[in-house]
């Protein structure tokens, strides 16, 4: 049950979300630019930074939406998220994005932990300056993000089926669209 | 040294905010929210909150900048900042703070640490609901903002005189005015 009284059957941030919309809104305009706004990295990768990060932190809501997201967003690749989450040096994914995930596991853990080592591995995989920035950034708003859902003890979905509508939705729609509708729903009428 | 091409002598977060104003925008709307916006905690409490999460993630700029504005708007107690950053418990706060401040700590380690235990002793002490999302949401934040800052690397003063002069003109025109400005400021004529 969530410590406080949020809106029923609304899984993981959304219901936080409804319960106050002045806080979502640069929270979901933050997650649209980090993740969706113009970029050197595609969604789908930085997707998986968000879903890495949310997995270390074992937030199951995070994860299981992001993760679903990403799949979406790699053309249905399940298998290559749950690679990620296991372990990324031996995923199916370019040295830079091994490099970046790094990065952002460190970050998970606090920010001192980032090596000058870690960024020349980066640099030398071929990472600008913005992508090691959008990493680092990434991976520290999914600590806010995790740490929101699960402070309050939000409520989310275990099957990931549960996940691959709505994620197909916020991949077509982006997070300020999406979400704001979403928790506006009454929660009857939520899928 | 910073990992990235930062701009120079621009303190803490004004460096990455300057690199990339795209996302400095959602996060300092983010920030005027939580810390200056209408709500039943002062600001000066909102700013303890935000200092001693940033002081248990070891971020000397946050826990400088913000700590420095909490004395602020405290009439210049800096000592009762150092107090709660040494032991919230004993500092002379009211219970209801002690209480926000333990659920902050809580979040500081991760979402899940939170306990009803400690929900229901702020709730004692009188805290809302809505008080309770915001200290979660605010400690959940400067897990974000600290991992921002450090993650990066960024150069931050270690004198607290040299907060002194920024965090009055944060806590009188507060977060998007202050640090969109600073952060445009050719790093010559800060300070």
């Amino acid at each position: 049950m969530p410590h406080i009284a949020l809106p029923e059957g609304v899984p993981g941030i959304l219901g936080p979300m409804a319960f106050r919309p002045e806080t979502a809104k640069p929270l979901n305009e933050l997650a649209e630019i980090l993740l969706r706004g113009p970029s050197t990295l595609s969604p789908g990768e930085r997707e998986l930074i968000a879903t890495y990060v949310s997995s270390r932190n074992d937030c199951v809501f995070c994860q299981s939406i992001h993760g679903a997201v990403a799949a979406y967003h790699l053309g249905g690749n399940v298998q290559l998220v749950l690679d990620v989450k296991q372990s990324a040096e031996c995923a199916a994914v370019s040295d830079k994005l091994k490099a970046l995930l790094a990065i952002a596991g460190e970050v998970q853990r606090g920010g001192k932990h980032v090596t000058t080592g870690e960024i020349e591995r980066a640099r030398r995989a071929g990472a600008t300056d913005v992508e090691i920035h959008d990493t680092v950034l990434i991976a520290a708003a999914f600590c806010m993000y995790n740490r929101y859902v699960d402070g309050l003890a939000t409520w989310a979905p275990r099957e990931p089926e549960a996940y691959r509508e709505p994620a197909a939705k916020l991949a077509r729609e982006g997070y300020v669209e999406s979400t704001m509708r979403l928790a506006a729903t009454p929660p009857s009428a939520a899928a």
